[in-house]
């Protein structure tokens, strides 16, 4: 068998504890072999600035930027703060674009799921992302789209992922693996 | 004379010679007696992240939640990084608005001015923002709308400020004037 | 008292028994005295098309137009469309807004509310149609947002309210109308 | 030879003399030989209503839903009307996007170019689109991304297109040439 792609998981959320967090988790178990997929940490890197980007570039940029060029594809798993991205993850896609020309994403497949507890399961938080993937030259899975509404209860007092969402998280990472397939390239 | 409203400047570029940076300090001295307009810096606030919110919050949190609490008005000048509000400055958003129940925006009357070397002006980086303000509650100025592209002849080498410019800028810092005074809640 | 003040609503759906067309006349009733809510038609104009409207505009136009100009006040309620505003109440904001330097809309203070079965809410149709009205020059209200999911529990079969929704709606529509109030330019 | 993928373009601006339309006519001239571009025309829709859909459709949504379905890829070139999309070319998204569970955009690879004779280059309805897009599972183009502002020097009074906007345009069209290879199903 194929060497599986590496699948850079980004989570929006920094809490211990983030329910986006364990979707990523519960996501990796799912995914077909054809994929391994692993969270690149993105807490603990500096606010983006031009300034301290030239020159020596902080270590955690360094170190980022390197996990996101050795993947092959991206998955974005994030909750909505305020109606959009949260400040962290946009962050990591702020520093991940740069230094100009050497953008860690360009051209590598991805896909966007937003979950939070209330019903609008993360819309705005989603569909901002995309437009900046459009920049990035990420080609993004489009259907089924993922706005996970009422994450609360996804997951019991033990921490096992519920039967309601299983089937749609186990379709969203099938379809996801064949966008995958057919974009890598080669 | 009455007091002046004080108006919390948020700038979206950490750079030193930012250009959304020089526009904020233009926009200070050509606005009118009724505001007085003050940068509050972003640059040093941890990625928001409720784990080290709970309980004691980190001394640049609650130093920037004070600043804004301080103020009476809002004015958000930023760049567009990837299509969207640099991650710094959504930080910012994402850090002002907690913890629940206590955002340092709410009903306060606010303007957004994008700025940025291409032709685009950061209109996407102004909506985005825009769609978080309405969610926190910020009546925000709608005319005239500012998409500022060309930036990079903003200001001559000496940094003052270029007369094509400073027109619209006063146009705009004048509609902002009035609109605060509308608002205001008294 | 005063005479109130002229309401213009605006509904996204065209068929006759849209739930939002039954929330808008909800709406009506809900409304306190300093409020009269009238629904504007927009299923008879024509597509627009600058070369129509050069010279003598069509019919629809000019009453459409008369419609808009006699009225305070701007309420938009609509459900979402492919992610988006729905082609016919777009096609109403593109008429209502020309011709160049006439638009119906510039000044009136205006609300948005989206609502459709789907648990989402039309969040998107909302948010562009918030977008459209940066440029209109249309203060929108901010809070609180109006993102309808489930609507298709909101009447029962004889068409009467649910008293699940009718408390958001009296707070909805309470709001509006101190917006309205703060707005209306004297 | 292949026979050439057809290309259904749809124009969002129904003027004759529409700088989007000479676009489009542009851009089947200067395609490669594996697309065939062709204009559907959508200035004929009546407004979508789900009541005049129900049963016989009107005949303009027939002949433009037999159009769609012939076509094997998408592409859509737009001006922007009130920092969004046009009602008209929205309201042909909603016909043809229905009834439900036929749409005739589902899984054909598409772009979006946007002009304007403003310096945003349509940048608002480029991306609202998209949105829809999202909805609709139609995979989009990310990059070169076509914002094209200050359309109005782009012909000459000739009707021949500048030799500044050309090179954008070849460049534009050869990368949506390969993004239809790579997508259409076979």
């Amino acid at each position: 068998m194929n060497k599986p792609y590496n699948v850079a998981v980004l989570v929006g959320s920094l809490r211990k504890a983030s329910i986006n967090r364990r979707l990523a988790l519960a996501l990796a178990e799912l995914a077909p072999p054809s994929l391994k997929l692993e969270i690149i940490e993105i807490g603990d890197l500096p606010l983006y600035n031009e300034d301290i980007d030239a020159g020596t570039a902080p270590a955690a940029y360094d170190s980022f930027r390197a996990n996101l060029k050795a993947s092959d594809a991206l998955l974005f798993i994030t909750p909505e703060y305020n109606r959009s991205v949260p400040g962290a993850l946009k962050n990591a896609v702020d520093v991940g674009s740069r230094p100009y020309g050497k953008s860690g994403f360009s051209g590598k497949p991805g896909a966007v799921l937003s979950a939070s507890p209330g019903a609008v399961g993360g819309f705005g938080a989603n569909h901002h992302l995309r437009q900046s993937l459009v920049f990035l030259d990420v080609p993004v899975l489009q259907q089924p789209e993922a706005y996970l509404g009422g994450a609360g209860s996804f997951f019991d007092e033990a921490g096992k992922l519920s039967d309601g969402i299983r089937p749609f998280l186990q379709k969203f990472i099938d379809a996801y693996a064949l966008w995958v397939e057919q974009h890598v390239r080669s």
